[in-house]
């Protein structure tokens, strides 16, 4: 077994205003869109599904209660602080909600935190030693 | 902006206990494993972050009750329902708690859920309709 995530699921309350932050708000086209989940590009043979947040618990079936939002965070790095600066403003301006304002991070790089309308947790980083060679493979550098 | 996600980070309460999980349960071979966090390569210029509940939810720092996993599932998506089997089986061995055991899924596919020692939920699936091209583009075919 290689290590390998293939589809990130979020359950979303609402997917109607997930579709709209998603989709409308940050111009990320759905690959497919269905009436019951929305499936975006997220990366090199990723997916990231919106889905109605009572389909997934029957989905999974075994009745025990999750919530919303968990103590996770998915990332978008990007290549600089101004390009960090401009995509806080594009989710903030979709109605994502500020958690914490774009600053310099411990680890030597840039980053804010914002969550979506159902209060998934996204981090927009720039992280100066990040890199990733023609195999995929991810350097974190020195930071 | 282009979709994408970078890294998954998942808020441990015992991150020894991830790290058995992942690393010496699965085999997931760390790039980087420090004391407070470690990364894992999950993708194609993706990595997955085993990092300390208190501690993710201090770098947010807004202060908000996370909870433990949320509403939402990673997948493993795996090329052939023998090969479900086999993983479920890694997953369980490691000491994942089963969901729901490996069974067809009404979407033409073959899949399981099974959650990791902090209740993290993964879906083992073989979709039968799932390719990747060269460019790392996912169809989902006709399932």
């Amino acid at each position: 077994m290689k290590p390998r995530v293939t589809l990130i699921t979020l359950g979303m309350p609402d997917l109607d205003a997930a579709r709209r932050f998603y989709v409308e708000g940050l111009g990320w086209e759905a690959v497919v869109d269905l009436a019951s989940v929305v499936f975006i590009q997220v990366g090199h043979g990723l997916l990231l599904a919106l889905f109605g947040a009572d389909d997934l618990a029957a989905d999974i079936g075994d009745g025990a209660p999750r919530g919303g939002p968990g103590a996770f965070t998915l990332a978008h790095n990007v290549g600089s602080e101004e390009e960090v600066d401009e995509v806080v403003g594009r989710f903030a301006a979709a109605g994502g909600k500020m958690l914490k304002p774009a600053q310099r991070a411990e680890w030597g790089g840039y980053h804010a935190y914002l969550a979506d309308p159902a209060g998934f947790v996204w981090e927009i980083a720039y992280a100066p030693g990040w890199s990733v060679d023609s195999e995929g493979r991810v350097s974190m550098g020195s930071g």
